[in-house]
């Protein structure tokens, strides 16, 4: 049975998206940051980790962008995870007893709405939103409340005050999965790369030609500028199909005449959404 | 002279990206949300409004996208603001003395590394970076710190205990400037629009196309998925010209026959990167 990093306490979305795609048997590893995540999985070549890589609301995860650009690992698998934060505090306890709340900063953040209606309540940062959830159990704090998943609220025991206090609750996240072995999916397969091209005109046009000449569709593309290179662009392209594609291994022969750099981040099953 | 709306208290980082685009004579008015920065520009035809669009290190602010797309302004400059974060408390004061340090959720999200080496100190989340510095001045707080921008120092008399912790240097915000009137710039002009197009193989490469043949370059792209239309996209294009120039009429014009929709977000000059 693989053991799978996450980022995050037990209750965390992370671990949520791990458990989904792995199944109930799987042995997940919490660890403190996400570069604690791609580290283990860099040194345990049989292991995975799991990341966050995008949000709907407040977009791409850049952090983990930029470490799978420093680690050498594959995107292997994808969970989109909706993501619902409730209010929740010991049983027993009611809003009227909360003096301070406390989540991740990001999940403060996408609360801030909720945060605002709630009168002389101190907002407290936490370094996890499942670990609010935790302390707030293990420390018995019946004058505090936790921005957290419903599954947080079920293993530690918390009642929930509220819930659904997302600002926006069009608010999906995208995890993905990454391991030392590249995989090859059977179906609904898709793939990640990144590439540079010079910035002169038409020079994305001719890139994505290589694609559209052969039919293959893009599911997502967004530009960044490169760091100390003003004049340089990274591209991160998702596309529909697989590395055995006679068509996709033309496609990528064709992009690396054109691109002053190339790396397919990953080959991996499109993934299903899921609700946290 | 006109008025700025921007989120925030004097010595925001919004504050500092206005004054910097506008000079010192402008008239600066700080609003509680992004919202009702909106509301104000869209209501005062000869006033404006400020909002941060991008980040490099968290990517897009797609709340103010959609805050965009739901109002009728356009965007008529922008600055790129570098993201400096110190801690600062009251003169006298010392890193031991301080038992809480206060700051926005992003700012602390942004210092997490240098957070978690202090030890024994509560981290709060509280409504606004220069806020938090204003909170401390007021209240005399001397077991408190604030993660604030420099200015937000010098405005509210707080001593700098350490300079720029924030997790990654290469932090830059762009901020756009918005109005009720469209403007045209006479040099470096830049134009941001977005479009959708259905999701077949070719959709976005022909859209581009548009562009391409005429030789406009392209300045960022960025695909973003359609809330409830799973299989429609939204793309984020900004490119090198002006609504004057012929090719942009016919570009714009071929875009609409290949499109779902068109809008464009406003033409202005490119902007230069500001020190905070």
């Amino acid at each position: 049975m693989p053991t799978i990093a996450y980022q995050g306490e037990p209750g965390a979305f992370s671990e949520h998206a791990a458990r989904s795609f792995f199944g109930g048997g799987a042995r997940l590893l919490p660890v403190e940051t996400f570069k604690d995540v791609f580290e283990y999985a860099t040194k345990h070549p049989s292991g995975f980790g799991i990341v966050p890589l995008e949000n709907s609301v407040f977009g791409s995860v850049h952090q983990n962008y930029d470490l799978l650009l420093r680690h050498k690992l594959s995107i292997v698998g994808e969970v989109k995870l909706r993501i619902q934060l409730h209010l929740m505090a010991l049983p027993g306890i009611s809003l009227r007893d909360v003096s301070s709340v406390y989540s991740h900063p990001q999940a403060l953040g996408q609360c801030e709405e909720f945060l605002r209606t709630l009168k002389k309540v101190n907002v407290v940062a936490y370094y996890d939103t499942a670990g609010s959830a935790k302390m707030i159990r293990e420390e018995k704090r019946r004058d505090a409340a936790a921005l957290a998943s419903g599954r947080a609220a079920a293993r530690y025991g918390l009642r929930i005050l509220r819930k659904n206090v997302e600002s926006n609750h069009n608010n999906y996240t995208r995890f993905i999965v990454l391991s030392r072995k590249r995989s090859v999916p059977t179906r609904h397969g898709k793939m990640s790369l990144v590439f540079a091209v010079k910035n002169i005109p038409g020079a994305l046009f001719k890139a994505l030609a290589v694609f559209a000449l052969r039919e293959i569709n893009l599911l997502k593309i967004e530009s960044r500028p490169l760091v100390g290179k003003p004049w340089e662009y990274f591209f991160y392209l998702d596309i529909e199909g697989t590395p055995n594609e006679e068509r996709v291994v033309q496609a990528l022969g064709h992009l690396g005449e054109l691109a002053t750099f190339v790396r397919v981040l990953g080959s991996y099953q499109a993934g299903s959404t899921v609700r946290s």
